[in-house]
């Protein structure tokens, strides 16, 4: 989660809201993104969907089985979908987000019937760490 | 939405499952796309993501406002997120999907209190082209 929270900062420093993932399997990390949907004019670009689709690049498949994910912040509805397509075996979560979750909260997508797959998930990991950066971020922007 | 099935032709003769996606504005088509998460190794590759992110690319901002997008297939849940990332003004489909859609089936995203933007959805356009190519193309895979 260290080098997601550092994807974070980096999200931060380039103006954008601060998540940050990373992707790892068996121990090696295959891929980092961070939030860039202001930069790259991309509405799909949280750090969840940049990662996976780094990740996917970089071993040549369309489903990252036995691969886990470690982002700073609860998937929205789009990155939960997404994680389902892509067949993430562990998600692991820092900060909460009543307001866009759909993990938690919301939609709970992998509490759906209809869902594809379910990862394991492990919620509240460096959870103060990835909170603050937001909470940070948007009291700038006030 | 005939610009739309076409490029769910060009999926099927890809072998990529046949949904194609169409964003217009001003009656000018701004994107197309068609799904192609095998051949691009991108679990994230679906009509609708690839389009959104083709036409906010060709229109240099994240988010569509005033455009309209037209899809041969209920969007996911993954897809119906990315929507309302991208604020598209109008969301016209044509197939239902009953086990993996998420705008009239399974979490129903935009009836979700937490969704931060509802399009006007209008279902069932071409339903029968749209859904005849998905069962062409899945009957053939069996």
């Amino acid at each position: 989660m260290d080098q997601a929270l550092e994807q974070a900062r980096e999200a931060m420093r380039l103006g954008e809201v601060p998540v940050g993932a990373v992707i790892v399997r068996d121990g090696e990390v295959i891929a980092t993104a961070h939030n860039s949907p202001r930069a790259d004019y991309d509405p799909t670009a949280h750090a969840e969907i940049v990662v996976l689709r780094r990740a996917a690049k970089a071993l040549g498949t369309s489903q990252l089985i036995d691969c886990d994910l470690w982002v700073t912040l609860e998937p929205c509805a789009m990155c939960t979908g997404a994680i389902a397509h892509a067949r993430i075996r562990r998600l692991y979560y820092g900060a909460s987000d009543p307001k866009g979750g759909a993990v938690e909260h919301g939609p709970r997508l992998f509490s759906q019937p209809t869902v594809h797959h379910r990862p394991e998930v492990y919620a509240g990991i460096a959870e103060e760490e990835s909170a603050e950066l937001l909470r940070t971020f948007f009291a700038e922007k006030r």
